[in-house]
């Protein structure tokens, strides 16, 4: 089973949408959602694209294997406040032997008396495959095909 | 508007109910939902139940009041792991004068094969009401007449 | 080696005292170290005085065992802001079979203008031993005869 | 007074030097420092940068100003596990008229056995000098000049 985070199953439009809304302890002292904890909620949406490939965090316990970020990128275009509603959706720019490069976007629904979604952070972001051993391994066939059949959103 | 966090509206089976979906970056290294992220979950719980009675965490920060925990006191039944869905309820065993003393229970959905939820902790927290003077203040009326109508749950 | 946390070897005081220096994003939107982050501060402190004792968290690691906290009580005492330093006492009110109870004190030491420290937050953990089977197990030698020989701290 | 983190004064060998040591409870479920709690401690070495330019937190919090990250780029390079102890280097790249380009490195103290130190990361942080309106504001006086008697640290 294909565990999702926040959301029932109808919620979802695209293969790769996560939703995540904002929490109490994630603002900080300015009072929105931390510039850092969107790195944890672009990781949160990752785990999530990687099982509908059929690629669970489970599975990858299980073999011993692990997924260490190399590079990201990410730009902050409007600020996140308690009680925002996330949509990340999740693709891939290529692929190199052993690592994925994933682009990723996340964008809130509108708050009260708004028409539309606003655009928060873009990001890039560099992912090595690492093997049993500790050493970077090929990235998983079920990787390959099921990003290969992702589009890229249209923005 | 009161907002809620991760779920539709038809989720919510009690006025105080809240879900809680465990995230990837909230595991620690021995691979489950840290002991202090609770207090966490149980924090966003509490604001959702106040947002209930009709003080959201917008109206806190707009008069300059805060809520400061004095005690807490939390019993670990059993683990969390990622893709566990939490349901916390949250209720009151009483009120002092400047402090309130909730009573929550934090219960995981059933994983794939099991039957029934399972219970995975229960707080005490006592919570004391900061005015703009940073001083304690008498609990604000919204919040006696709120919670005094809510049941405690039946378990 | 013992490895400790932000401090020389001639800051400690006592056998399991540890300083923690609060940092800005451990600061919630009230401006103040969340009362869910002292929980992290008391477990590094447990943490480095197992290490004390002669059992590194790497220890713990190669023999594939677990410390699971089952139940915690925090008083809290005073705020902590940014750029506080804590120094956190740990000692053991006793053990059971296959558990430890640690009593913990954090006090941050003096603003500039004040005379004295001042206690912060008081704990009480109890936390269960788990074997490499996943089942409690037995209190190490090494933990027992380690905190045997800690007084507690006069205060 | 310039508070600083977890440090004696004569640690520091350069004006934007900060000392950060790993934390039991900033490891991840793969056992190493999460991606995410880099920019933590990035954050955490940009705040004390500014202290040591004679621009406390305390200071931006009493004026009503903020920083606003819009754009990271990080590279990691190698782990961080518990027990490190990193040493964060802060200069800048240059300004604009109301944002200042920061570029950090982290390096790791040599472990035991270890000869030398170890760059672990390096990081590009955009930010925004968010005056009291709420509005974008020109860098202050003292940062203009603060960094600009800093020296890019060689390597």
């Amino acid at each position: 089973m294909v565990r999702t985070s926040g959301h029932s199953r109808q919620d979802i439009l695209t293969v790769a949408e996560t939703l995540i809304d904002a929490r109490a302890y994630e603002l900080d002292s300015f009072g929105h959602v931390n510039h850092a904890v969107h790195l944890n909620y672009f990781e949160q949406a990752r785990f999530e694209a990687l099982a509908r490939c059929g690629f669970t965090y489970d599975e990858l316990a299980r073999r011993g294997w692990a997924i260490h970020v190399v590079r990201v990128e990410v730009d902050y275009l409007s600020e996140v406040l308690l009680g925002d509603r996330l949509r990340i959706r999740t693709w891939t720019e290529g692929f190199r032997r052993t690592s994925t490069i994933f682009l990723q976007e996340a964008r809130r629904d509108p708050r009260e008396g708004e028409a539309d979604s606003t655009p928060v952070a873009r990001a890039r972001v560099v992912a090595v495959w690492i093997g049993k051993s500790g050493r970077p391994r090929r990235v998983p066939e079920e990787i390959l095909e099921g990003f290969g059949n992702l589009e890229a959103p249209e923005t």
